[in-house]
């Protein structure tokens, strides 16, 4: 397997649709959000993306099956006739190298960009390393006009402190090139856990920004179900380390040994 | 030499083979059930790959003899006109970066599904880190069915409790998008060295679910030898860290050394 | 997205331009010389530069808005007509692997040779590690001639001391097989902070070497705001390692963080 | 630059020439020896490699001149009409990614094939680590016969005990492909320095089984020369690290931040 494939399921045609995009990351704070979003707006899988850029590794799941790495393209439509449609993207995974993910971002904004995709909306966590009191929602955005708008939804933005690192940060990049705008909405979360209270807030703004009508309830129910398969991901590191003969200190072998 | 190729050494015809795959892992469990199957059973070896991506060096076998990264391919004809045949997969090492891996399990998977593979067994073991007690061969499955077959014979199903990396859950992952279906046994094993009972463990699993005529005694003699072997491979490892790893004291030798 | 490409915006033609590069190096010495000398001279944009090499991320400036990582082409025409005039290379990343760093500098050597570049000034800082009492600047050079030549204008020759890493050294070395000759400059610093005192010894070279009319006095304030910045540049560096990093208590980061 | 690349300066006939590689390694003890026999025998430079998977850099040598990164391939002819010719590989450098190693080393192979190449001699040395009281010279070989004659000349054959890592190994396994055959003559040392002692025995070794016509006495103020070099080196090293922002505990960061 040399290429980034995507494997189209099912035709559909959508209307101008939002992306928004939720792949793994700080405190699964964005994956819990777009997986909730899924399942209580019932939204329909169309598409699935492989790459060589994935880690060389599949999951096991429940009952001991197997899944592949993948991600996942999901449609939504609108119940209005003239609103816009939704495409979110999700998956157990990220591309690993830097190259690899710039190819799997450029397939995606490559794929997005058919169905018409002007706006895009990542969703992620801000890891803080220490204790949230009461989480703020951060952002940032490819405008002007957009930026105020998250500053009218009390979105904090984010100011020459930082950057926005993986597919969360590059889709935006690379769609610009495109004439995409998007923002980036991102949860403060102490990191290193299932971050249920990060998520609900992203969740709240995005409803707020897209008008969406969904139950916030039952995000807490579907917190517990991830936390499983964070205890997963970090028994299969292990494991790799132990494959591959990384000891603590001489971890860059992996790369050059 | 840029691209992985497989050099077909005898033009073979396998009724609908079951694949078997043992590259180098953790505690060496499955490569030692893999070369006892092939000198008990008396496989013949009729492909050889090359790659790119497996680790830049050579190996010094018996009496300073120079041996190539490699995996080989043996086939073996099974007694019974409609019974299956067997591919099996050995070699002394695996692909080091992400992206080499997917490469070299693609050709892989390419160039068994010309001779019919529609079942997969990946072999390797389960390192626990510490003592273990009995072994116990965990597996997992890429269908239901093949996870109950699993339990029938004995084997406890991993679930939602990590993942497989490297050769043995790859392979796995990139046949079921070809429609080939397949297992991985895995001997738990404290890793870190040759553990025959492990290999012994997993070895009668498979006799009893592929209905094998083997001799399991023999297999502690392999394992001695291969005992050497990884010690060699210790050493190997030892020594490219040496020689290219960027260790605090030792960057110097990355250029120069 | 997998190649290099390089986006004319303006066509322009130039006297046999020297080409001048200051991509972000150590202490930001470089980076801070040319963007006073684009100010100061009023050097226009024509071109940019993206690369799937570049780490995978945006930046965020100020108010909370997304730049994608590049590099820009800046043109500056002489005022006598027989002057040589200049290509400014800026940008706010380099390649992250070699084999990027081969890309990249490859493209840039390929896109100034099309204007008739004859002549590389690199500009960088070189670390000392600690405190630099009176800031040096300290040069190598391509040819013998070259080498002379800056040692009429007091810097000091590095000699059997060392190499220059990234693109002020690469662009030198793929440059000198296209019969392309030039200097690197670098200014003396203690590294890992924004230094206007190795810039504007840097600048007092070149502005000497290439009797240039820039107020160096001004430089001191664009130090200021570049100090920004680099703690931009800090926090991210912290957070990719966060996100991405394999530290040992952060190795579930890598696939679901 | 996306292609190594092999510019020939001279086109000559080779009577089925010898080929030594003396690329730089442990304690530089080949480069010493492949250097001492270019200007004791008058070798003559007729090709040089460069590639994208030398470190991206440039030296800096005597006097502030810059060197590029390459690997450098000389003739010698012998003196009597039927003897062997020989070609003799040195560098500045080797590959720095694995694949890297690969794509050079078959480029090399390729290369010498051409003018007919049956013999290879790879010199190198073998860290042991700790002070070497009595330099004894260790080796390797693709056949039993060179082994045998390996130990006619007291090399001491490495029996199952490791490998051999990087060009001094991989020329050898990928020149088997090509029916080549060879041998790997490794002086011990304790690494981490000049080690003249080391090169002396190699070289020792070398005119005994070649029957070459060589003053060893002059190898000790070469290796005095080459101790500037290895200091230069270990500043490069040092630099790249604080240029690409690598802290000592951080240094995976190189190839995935």
């Amino acid at each position: 397997m040399k290429k980034t494939i995507i494997n189209l399921l099912e035709e559909v045609e959508l209307n101008e649709p939002i992306f928004i995009e939720a792949l793994p990351g700080i405190g699964h704070v964005g994956k819990l959000v777009a997986e909730h979003l899924i399942h209580e707006l019932g939204a329909t899988k169309f598409a699935e993306l492989y790459s060589p850029s994935f880690p060389p590794q599949v999951f096991v799941g429940e009952n001991g099956i197997i899944e592949p790495m993948s991600n996942e393209f999901y449609f939504l439509k609108s119940a209005g006739e003239d609103e816009k449609d939704y495409i979110i993207l999700i998956g157990n995974t990220q591309g690993l190298s830097p190259e690899g993910q710039y190819d799997i971002c450029g397939a995606i904004i490559d794929f997005v960009d058919k169905y018409g995709v002007k706006d895009i909306y990542t969703l992620g966590g801000l890891g803080t390393g220490q204790h949230v009191e009461k989480t703020k929602v951060m952002g940032a955005a490819t405008t002007k006009e957009l930026a105020s708008m998250l500053e009218e939804h009390d979105v904090k933005l984010r100011s020459a402190d930082g950057g926005i690192i993986g597919a969360s940060g590059l889709l935006l990049g690379l769609g610009m090139s495109r004439g995409m705008r998007g923002v980036c909405l991102m949860g403060e979360t102490p990191g290193y856990f299932i971050d249920a209270d990060a998520s609900k807030a992203v969740l709240n703004t995005l409803i707020s920004i897209l008008k969406l009508d969904v139950d916030v309830a039952k995000l807490e129910e579907r917190a517990e179900e991830t936390r499983k398969m964070i205890s997963k991901a970090q028994q299969m590191e292990q494991e790799m380390a132990e494959r591959m003969h990384i000891a603590p200190g001489e971890e860059d072998l992996r790369y050059i040994g």
